[in-house]
């Protein structure tokens, strides 16, 4: 397999941590978004939203969006499960996933920031309420959620799918200026993520494309 | 089963085209989203983050965020399957999904609308470019993975996943100015859906809190 992505975007990030904890190798090529390498027309036949990750299978498939990756991988290398078993489980671990998919992760995405900056002109103060207010009011009512769901991690005591969304949106809020302060919670799982093996292998600073000088 | 919704919720209609898909009767109740009741203390107890809808199981577990909700039904009503066959195929469908749930209609979103307009002062051009670059934007991206994924619906020639998002994805963009006149694949599922009885019976204007007149 693999995988076209950037090592600070946060749906990379989500699917290197799937992989990693999967233990599946992959290629891995950088796609220089501040270069604007995603909106090339090579990159654009892979991903017509112009977006990483892209996901190459061995036979050539080219997977989009990263909770549709993350479920072709469990379907395709089920061991270890990303989902807990018991469909009300699953569901809430995917809701917890899609939460921060769809209500937090794109009104942070770089492209959002820049249109408001530079089109709209909002200033430091109106960028801090955006995401503080979309993004960090999606983060909380995960925290609320992980009330009924948590043990060590997201969703019970074993690494998966939530988490794979998690620990990214937290790079992401601490990167952007949302106030995490307080997520106890969410604070305590990202914690012990980043000290597991998988997760550090994902993690952006690690990646051959990183620039952390 | 037990469906708070409201009639107009983009995110409500995926649930009620995927329950109807798979003929399962449930119980529906309006969440009147314009008197905000979503952001009642009683409704915020099921649903953290006072959005629609949330599936109440017939066991008593609360459900929220509209994919998980599909998967959850997927996984325990298999029939008729809302999924196609074939890992790469159910990635297409999932990542069609995605892109529609996180790419447009987070953007379009009426508590997003409201804020761009009232706090941050986007006059009707500045929503127009809005609407139609981010929402409209993820939408021409979905037209592009229509053509390697399309039969009669968008993955091959059974409804399922991808049109439980499509159809109120399209209803938004009508409603709200998105021009989608140049997405001929889109505007030929869209009005195939339609006529689907299942679509029909989901359709916002049938519904027992619509507002029509």
């Amino acid at each position: 397999m693999k995988l076209f992505g950037y090592w600070r975007s946060s749906a990379t990030y989500r699917v290197r941590i799937a992989l990693a904890l999967k233990n599946l190798p992959y290629d891995y090529e950088a796609v220089h978004l501040l270069k604007g390498e995603q909106n090339s027309e090579a990159y654009r036949a892979k991903n017509p939203l112009g977006l990483v990750p892209t996901l190459q299978t061995d036979d050539g498939a080219l997977l989009v969006q990263s909770s549709a990756i993350i479920e072709y991988l469990e379907e395709t290398f089920s061991e270890p499960p990303l989902l807990p078993g018991g469909a009300i489980a699953r569901a809430q671990a995917r809701a917890v996933a899609a939460t921060l998919a769809s209500e937090a992760q794109p009104f942070g995405n770089s492209r959002i920031q820049k249109y408001l900056k530079n089109e709209r002109g909002f200033d430091a103060d109106a960028m801090n309420d955006w995401m503080n207010r979309w993004p960090g009011g999606a983060m909380a009512a995960v925290e609320k959620m992980l009330a009924h769901t948590a043990g060590d991690y997201c969703v019970g005591d074993v690494p998966g799918l939530a988490d794979c969304f998690l620990v990214p949106q937290m790079y992401a809020a601490h990167r952007f200026g949302i106030d995490v302060s307080g997520f106890a919670k969410m604070n305590e799982i990202h914690e012990r993520c980043l000290k597991h093996p998988a997760f550090e292998k994902a993690h952006p600073d690690n990646q051959p494309d990183a620039v952390t000088s």
